[in-house]
């Protein structure tokens, strides 16, 4: 049982193979965002606060937070997001950048125990990235690329990954504080793109005994009906081990599928979540409709 | 590769671990439909006939048929209700009754290989029911209990299915033709119901090398929104190698689910199913709507 513990000020997050699947917000990230980017560099932050307290009120249990903005000071503008994020809910962050100095800089200006995204297997990153993460006590997203790519052959993304794992040792992180991103690449491209992840998802768990996470919505990309797709992914990936994704919590097919895999592992407590997300009001208005929806059932039933 | 193949007079249906998934339509069944039951008591089909054309309509690739009407002569209407169904579609049949004179009627009258549900591991239903496969060459569903009734262990439950695949064999029935049900209990009532049915999924294709089928929303039985549970269940169950289910194919989001699980298995080459069923209309009306769908995409972006 590997437990990863991410926090805020005020808030713990386990992610663990015996815990709740944990859904990380994606959606403070002007990539692709243009209007989002546009602001962020003027200064106004409103889109970041809505976005921020519509991923809670989803049901994020983690926020993203990436402010990589092309010619912005992007360590600058990645503080003063992760300040106000921090001010408008109490869920840990994850410190999203390509770049070492805002890595730190979020750092620096994160209460608790932050989710750096990301180091990878190339040494580069390896030694810019991991003493960040040890000196700030930090958990660490590890991806698995190196200085070769993403290769196609996920034993080659195993290996990238246990390197990592290896390299954070050295560097005094425990395993237990490092999670491994396997790489979703897109289905519509990549015929065995699905099978493949699964497959590596159960070995980074059965072999390397560590806690896994992915940006799921890339499985679909190109196809038509998205968040029709996403949706079974992330079902199978839960089923094969995943314990947390990078995504948007936003998309209630996608929550709904995460709610229902929490059930269906065993992963909530008398289905309290799933009945007091979805429970039917009853005819007195606020009873629990589990007699009428049986009655609706049986009439349906002709 | 285990491959059990079903047929019509016309048409083969194979299920299989490298095939889509097959979804063998539950509807054309009395229990719990009094309607339908005193409809098929007094002769009237008429919802029989649309049953099977609508199921088929929605993806059904097999029809599952049952005539067990309390006080009637299930064999009579078992007959009338597959030669009907017969006379309507052309895809192979499941001929499901708990009464063996009713399943040998069904064989008799069914043109093709049929899928034979069910047997268990009771002794006085292994040697009804095998002789009866042998005979008419069937496939057959072999329900994962025995004379002890279900098991709530699951090696217990595998050990069933191996007895009654090695009991098939020595009628002379090939382990490709006994297609095993686990039995999917309420994660409801039972909470590591699905965990367990998952992990005998696995071990039933990995070791006993079998194809296996379920009724699979058994396992939202009791909860509310089951239409939202099913699909996720049915997704973890095809990532654990699961072929085929009993089920309603008009649910439209276990349809897609089982859709997408085939793209995402590999199942469905080049995407086209999946494709060719969600694809938007594009602006001239008929044309995929790839670009489209990604102005519209970005657009949300803002």
């Amino acid at each position: 049982m590997t437990d990863t513990i991410i926090s805020s000020a005020s808030r713990e997050v386990v992610l663990g193979f015996d815990r709740p699947f944990v859904i990380i917000g994606e959606r403070i990230n002007p990539t692709g965002r243009k209007l989002l980017a546009e602001e962020m560099k003027a200064g106004n932050f409103d889109r970041v606060a809505a976005d921020a307290l519509a991923q809670v009120a989803a049901g994020a249990h983690v926020l993203d937070v990436n402010a990589g903005i092309p010619l912005a000071d992007e360590p600058a503008l990645l503080v003063e997001a992760i300040r106000l994020v921090q001010s408008l809910t109490d869920v840990p962050l994850s410190i999203d950048s390509s770049v070492p100095e805002a890595l730190e800089a979020g750092l620096e200006a994160c209460e608790g125990k932050a989710l750096l995204n990301s180091v990878t297997g190339e040494e580069d990153r390896l030694e810019h990235i991991l003493p960040l993460v040890k000196k700030h006590g930090a958990a660490v997203v590890a991806i698995c690329n190196d200085d070769d790519g993403i290769s196609t052959d996920i034993n080659v993304r195993f290996e990238v990954a246990k390197k990592i794992v290896n390299r954070a040792a050295d560097h005094g992180i425990p395993a237990c504080d490092v999670v491994v991103d396997p790489l979703v690449m897109p289905v519509g491209a990549m015929p065995d793109a699905s099978v493949q992840v699964l497959a590596l998802i159960r070995r980074l768990r059965s072999e390397l005994k560590v806690n896994t996470t992915c940006g799921a919505s890339n499985v679909s990309f190109g196809l038509p009906n998205r968040h029709g797709l996403n949706p079974t992914f992330i079902a199978m990936a839960i089923g094969a081990g995943m314990t947390s994704a990078i995504t948007n919590p936003l998309e209630a097919s996608l929550m709904q599928a995460v709610r229902g895999a929490d059930v269906l592992m065993n992963h909530d407590p008398q289905c309290a979540n799933w009945i007091s997300t979805f429970r039917e009001p009853g005819p007195q208005g606020g009873r629990p409709g589990g007699r009428r929806g049986g009655r609706r059932r049986r009439a349906e039933k002709t």
